[in-house]
């Protein structure tokens, strides 16, 4: 194999890249000029030495960003939204990964702490806290518990209210359900929701052609 | 115009139908038997007698069996639905046409009865009492007020709530506020509710590629 | 079933409707008016009546306009195109349907006649002939022979070429070879061509996205 | 813009790629281990530095390969195909981009050499020679004509045809156009054919749905 087809299928095991465009990309590349290249090296370089995952949400963040942030450098091991003291503490939305956790800040209308899972929990696994978040989600809640997170990284003071944002796909449902039942002593323990995002139409949906399923959890959750 | 592009031209006109399909139906018929055609014509015709708009929820039904429904041959004006003993009338659901009524019936979520108002109010239509129910519309209203219909057929004995079940793009968003207009002075009036379908995640939705008027709504409903 | 379940099955079995948009025929012509649909049904009726094969080419035309055309009201069994003079009688096309015909047409690059064969033929069909013209194609071949066609409806003085245009799918590559093989000996005895359409890259191709066979074919017919 | 918003920025101008998937990549990369990381990284380098232009037809080629190959390293700046003596040199394809060649050599119906433009000639540029090969293509026609090349890089004894191999949208008719006139002067000097590939129906195609100008074109290369 010639370093043309290596790199094809290094660009093959990109997210959604066939065979055709991952040799693109390689013809791409081979048509920049060296200081594309060069950037693009750098870049990738850069954030894998300056991203890291935050000890408090384990979201992706850049360090650069956050120690200017939070001030001190130390704190850099924690993101810019768990170090923002403006962000309702009271609040925990757990989502799989960070794509969901950027499409819900993009919406404007959350302003509580996060807890990135690392996935959905595939259904049938045997071993999930091998795939998923699943010890750091106990540690969180045991932290809750006995406050011992208090005066490290601004853990919520009192914890009302945890928000399961998971997709609405089977995998998606699973993954709720599951961590509905991790986090229901602790919840009682506690004192805490947990609560669930909203079935129903979504933004442009036509009647006619929605789902039996929708229109019912539409219907349920009518105001 | 020959009598192939004059069909044609009919054809073309059936919802979502192009020139080229319009023109393939065309052959179809000529390839079909006899039989066939004379089946389908006597069909639509069949159609247009015996269908007829239901005088309490104004959505198309089918005579004959309305009456073996209803048992008398007098009460073939209203439908099955609103001819249903077994329904909650307390409940109306006003939708904008008859696909939307049986795609909420496929739910099987919904057990109460339905207002068609025959399509969704345009935006900035000066006139549209002239494109949808709403004289009819209000004379239901005060029918509930004044309590005529009651010995009629069945009409609620108390309306409690109505619901609105308009598509979720700009149009069908349009004739939800305008109805909703319409409808307060009954409600306080009447001590009825007017409710509007849950806003949220559909069934299958993938958080990441949610718009974030759809994800606010999400966070607003959940429970 | 109700009429109109019933004439949502007819609609069904339209090419290419699935049942919920032959629903929303049924829908569409309870809300049109009396006009249209009366008018639907007559157009129906007239291409019914109006509409029969030709004898020579068996396509489907509308006889009125033939006998304007052809002058004479004896001569309605035969199409426009082929009583039209002006039109090259030496080149005879084969075509699955009507609709290949009228792509032809459109193209106006080709002004000899038609031989409608009536579909493809399938493959591992045993009996072909009663599926498509295959009597009937013999038929033309023999009187291709004996001339007795000549003073009849204006066959080929002579004919010099058919041409084979088929789909390049594999039904139609079936087509084509099986179509070939029972016109050869015809070709021989009377001196006429047997071709097909050129294979190559069509109209707004892109080389990098044409299947291998494709360009093997451009390469062949390269000119 | 910190460095995950940098990098996306680069991905982003990857053909093909959207803001998303461009963040995806970059989420991407970082799950991916250090190995895979460093893996990528060294590939591109590896692709640039063992890559390079080959000097007869201007087609990317990596250096390594062609050395094995052609034995000699001296002659490591012709590729694979360039230096195959089993290839027809008496035939050039000309091609728009690295991705067309590759499509051609695919097929398997093409053993010649080739010339990469460097892309197509776009319609209304005043400069043509500063976006594609032309100055390049020009040094080749004299080759040809004063036989200089013959003991290099083995240039063909006798050129017999040149085959412009270009889509056929409206950009790659105009560069066929424009290279079709370059051409003519040496085609008549050194007695060589420039062909075009053939138009017409390609593989899998529905006549019913074939454009105007494909189906004359099929006619045209009717055989």
């Amino acid at each position: 194999m010639d370093s043309i087809e290596r790199l094809t299928e290094f660009f093959r095991q990109f997210p959604g890249i066939g065979p055709r465009q991952a040799r693109r990309f390689v013809y791409f590349l081979l048509t920049r000029d060296r200081e594309y290249v060069k950037g693009l090296m750098e870049s990738v370089e850069k954030v894998r030495q300056s991203v890291s995952i935050c000890t408090s949400c384990f979201r992706f963040f850049t360090k650069e960003k956050a120690s200017i942030h939070a001030g001190v450098f130390s704190s850099s091991s924690i993101c810019q939204i768990c170090s923002d003291t403006s962000r309702d503490t009271s609040l925990r939305m757990i989502v799989a990964k960070d794509a969901d956790l950027e499409a819900v800040e993009k919406s404007h209308s959350y302003h509580g702490l996060y807890f990135v899972l690392g996935g959905n929990i595939p259904i049938l696994e045997k071993n999930p806290e091998q795939k998923v978040r699943l010890r750091e989600l106990n540690k969180l809640m045991e932290s809750v518990g006995n406050r011992a997170s208090e005066d490290k990284n601004n853990e919520p003071k009192k914890l009302k209210e945890i928000i399961l944002s998971f997709s609405t796909n089977s995998e998606g449902e699973h993954t709720t359900l599951t961590i509905k039942q991790i986090l229901e002593p602790f919840a009682e323990a506690n004192g805490f929701k947990v609560s669930i995002l909203g079935r129903g139409l979504s933004t442009g949906a036509e009647l006619e052609y929605s789902d039996g399923n929708t229109i019912s959890e539409a219907l349920k959750n009518r105001s």
